[in-house]
């Protein structure tokens, strides 16, 4: 957590924001048409000579088009081995960002100014950065940790409730590996404040996976509890034009992965109920058709944490507990993701 | 150099890398044209299960397009985090494999098995990886330093003369940094034989310098001797249809930095004369068109080693010393292209 930062209010995020800012040669901000709209107003002028780089919105664009467009503009401005990448965004900003400020001239700084609740619960936390290459996930990518990273809630009001709940996702999955108690005060509480208590607790839990083992060699996979299923179903979905946001393909991950252990014994009935009661009351989760199911397991085949042809997962054992690197078979998935429609309907 | 080791014979290279490639899930050798038809065979026998993954040849190719090529070949064959990538080339292919493997999954590990003589003593040693960006050299890329360098002279009587005398240049520049000694043996050897002895004393010399500043910092920037001025010539050629071998590019940039150096009072005439002697002898260094020296001044203003708007060059004080960091005007590189044209016609 050495380098994750918390404010109350927009104006002392400006302030650490320009005192960092004034130990580089020059600094530039990453942005969408969203906080290029919304946010970066807030922060203008606090950086007033700062060069913005605009790239479109969406995970479609977390690709190696856009880390052209960035590449580009660093060296059209002559951005030097001192200069500063500020990613001001989402997920898809500061995991981009901070691949593309990584590889530039090898490497330069970025500091990752999250606005949504995913990023700010998880995305900007722990040194993953990543592009999607081939319809997989961050399949191109590194571990490099951030300068600094700057939360602040007051930049929630920018979202609508989509947006918002989609990082609740992550929130809930870091509860879930690690805190039975916080994981408790979320089925408990009907009513939700997105506060910094909430986002405090979240970052703390991937902070301590993260920095214990930041290759990801061996607790950190567990960060990756319904990953392999949410990523599967995130990546058909943005072949189709119905595109999930990445925190609703990981509610509908846990789900089934929660049904996977539970199917292996590795999970207690009346947990996994406990799971999708939560997960159901949060999320609108949708029924998976054949064809989608069909390509979840195709997906899962490429995922980074297996090995070989062997598809790893990181499950739940428990409330609050994790267990890493189960094997899973394709059928297990098959069966999996028929409960969870069962479930449903 | 605990990464790097050498060999007198392809067979006991070959026993190594077999060894070494029975520790990963799968193991893919990068190749292109040249080296698929002269160094591949030598190697089939000992990896038979290898995935080949081919791109074309040479410095116009070291760029994204090749790398999608080398990314979509690793995501088809399901290359897993602990595979293996071993890159059987000059210095293209190990830059740019070790970036692509760098990057894919967020990092595997890979091997450089150097065949040009450049690739031997400098590309494969130190851990730069990169591609070429918008006609700046190297312009993305990362400090990564490969699981292994094996050395084995053999692959050089696959080479052309042409290709032979730039990786030469390399050689002749660590001389001139660091072992004044190792230079006069250049000087007084009319005909010099590429042997395990004249690369090892380069690669232990560039090992040094890398080992002890890995993210170039300070001293590891001595080795950019030659590069600044270098890198934009190249950059320029890349642009022609005359392009340059980078070694004929440095061997270039040696000789005009040479000359920036004694201009400036840094390097005594004496010394200037006895490296621009060396250099007309094993090189046939062209004349700079005015639209050359235009560019170059142009293109140095983008080097990596700059701060800002300033040119930093590293250069050498004496035979077998540097300086680095010097701020070197457009007026002196103007001038000193100026003075080499002179000392050619």
């Amino acid at each position: 957590m050495s380098n994750v930062k918390f404010y109350s209010e927009i104006k002392s995020l400006q302030q650490q924001l320009q005192q960092l800012a004034a130990g580089y040669s020059a600094t530039f901000i990453l942005c969408d048409e969203h906080t290029e709209e919304h946010c970066l107003p807030l922060m203008r002028d606090a950086l007033p000579d700062a060069f913005i780089i605009r790239v479109r919105s969406g995970e479609q664009y977390k690709n190696l088009g856009s880390c052209d467009i960035i590449w580009f503009a660093l060296t059209h401005h002559h951005a030097d081995r001192r200069a500063l990448l500020i990613n001001l965004g989402g997920g898809v900003i500061c995991d981009m960002g901070g691949f593309a400020a990584s590889c530039y001239k090898r490497g330069i700084d970025f500091i990752h100014v999250p606005t949504t609740l995913l990023a700010m619960a998880d995305a900007s936390i722990g040194g993953k950065t990543g592009i999607d290459f081939d319809h997989y996930k961050n399949q191109i990518g590194l571990f490099r940790p951030a300068a600094a990273v700057l939360i602040c809630p007051a930049f929630l009001t920018t979202l609508d409730q989509r947006q918002l709940r989609s990082g609740l996702a992550e929130v809930i999955k870091h509860y879930l590996i690690a805190d039975a108690a916080a994981f408790r005060r979320v089925e408990q509480n009907e009513k939700l404040s997105y506060d910094l208590a909430l986002i405090a607790r979240a970052v703390q839990i991937k902070s301590q996976f993260a920095e214990a083992d930041p290759d990801e060699q061996h607790i950190r996979k567990a960060l990756n509890y319904g990953h392999t299923i949410g990523h599967a179903i995130e990546s058909h979905r943005l072949r189709t034009d119905v595109p999930l946001l990445h925190g609703e393909a990981i509610a509908m991950g846990m789900a089934v992965e929660a049904l996977i252990a539970q199917h292996m014994d590795l999970l207690a009935e009346a947990d996994a109920d406990r799971v999708l009661a939560v997960l159901h009351r949060l999320f609108d989760l949708p029924v998976l058709s054949m064809e989608e199911i069909a390509a979840i397991v195709t997906l899962s085949a490429q995922d980074k944490k297996n090995t070989g042809a062997t598809r790893r997962m990181a499950l739940i054992d428990a409330i609050g507990s994790y267990v890493t690197d189960v094997a899973v078979g394709e059928e297990q998935i098959r069966e999996a993701c028929i409960w969870y429609n069962n479930g449903i309907s």
